[in-house]
């Protein structure tokens, strides 16, 4: 069903999507407008309709969108029937924070490893994670079958632990350091840089006349 | 000279530019090409020059671009030449890790006042921030004129305690919560939501004939 090209912000929001909708069809909720919808998960109700058409044809005209074939879609869509396991690379401040954040908790995503050069936390678990020193951090990703990485190490040691995380197979990084890591075609880089997230906030309050374009 | 509307895409970017400019400048390198920068920054130069394009002639043909101009310019653009303040509502694992993120450290971004119900923690200081009650939480925004906050607290509370930012004259919220809250116009919420982040990148990783629209 999905065979036309998915642009990265509306990809953004399925997932978003998905989660109201659980909550929705939790509540007892049937059916939705995209106009509630929009209410719920403030979205204009025109993205909506625009981000549902990639999928075909989900609501029907006049009745609005059916709520458990909408989750269902979504869940299937989004992987949410398999468990996805994942690494964090680096257990530092907001390391041992991620590995305490519980991913909404009802998604099938899962820190189930954890690497750092600490001695004092290596080899112990962490809110139910094992904790790896770094030297085995290829193999154990190999053995392990992890793709998807959480990249939360020093800034200068960033593209080195990149290269290391590409050799073992990893195919996704979810890149919290602040460093534009390089990588070969085919491994996504996803970057979270919180500076960035407050320094654009903070323009825009700056700049009130330039709203998103 | 900035007059047209700047994309939401673009914003996100000037702090990336601006930093690798200040890099770029304090490592002795006095002009750069659309080219070079654009390996620097990982995003392409057509991306690039058109991004400037925002804000009128910055390079000129054949030469490149000025690094010092450059970076003075997205320094002013960026606000870098005045400290912002910025409050930290909720001091859980994130709220924590986020008090011993330096931001860069290069950058006029600070928190400087934390709040939270946890009277293990209230009335100390964290990391060289103090820890404020909630219950002064409004009184000290406002006394300490904090326009920017942080949000961190847990979603069932998050609403609530957005209602409160905003009647305390908060303009800006960067809300790690997974609620979409919602306020009046006027005030700017930005989205940092952890888990549609590894989801978006898992969701790419599934569908790898799925590009960046």
């Amino acid at each position: 069903m999905v065979n036309a090209k998915i642009p990265r912000a509306t990809a953004k929001r399925l997932p978003i999507y998905y989660r109201y909708l659980g909550i929705l069809f939790n509540s007892g909720k049937k059916r939705i407008s995209s106009t509630e919808l929009a209410e719920a998960v403030k979205v204009d109700s025109a993205t909506i309709r625009r981000d549902f058409s990639y999928f075909g044809a989900l609501g029907k005209r006049g009745y609005g969108y059916d709520v458990k074939s909408l989750l269902d879609f979504f869940k299937k869509t989004l992987n949410q029937d398999k468990l996805t396991n994942v690494g964090l690379i680096g257990v530092g401040n907001l390391g041992h924070a991620l590995l305490n954040y519980n991913f909404h908790g009802s998604n099938n995503v899962r820190i189930s490893a954890a690497f750092d050069i600490d001695e004092r936390i290596t080899g112990t678990i962490q809110s139910g994670v094992p904790i790896y020193p770094m030297s085995q951090m290829k193999e154990q990703l190999v053995e392990q079958q992890i793709e998807v990485v959480i990249l939360t190490v020093p800034s200068p040691v960033a593209q080195r632990v990149t290269d290391e995380l590409v050799s073992a197979g990893v195919k996704g990084i979810l890149n919290f350091t602040p460093l534009r890591v390089t990588v070969q075609d085919g491994v996504r880089i996803q970057n979270v840089d919180l500076t960035n997230e407050l320094q654009t906030l903070i323009y825009f309050l700056n700049h009130v006349d330039q709203q998103d374009g």
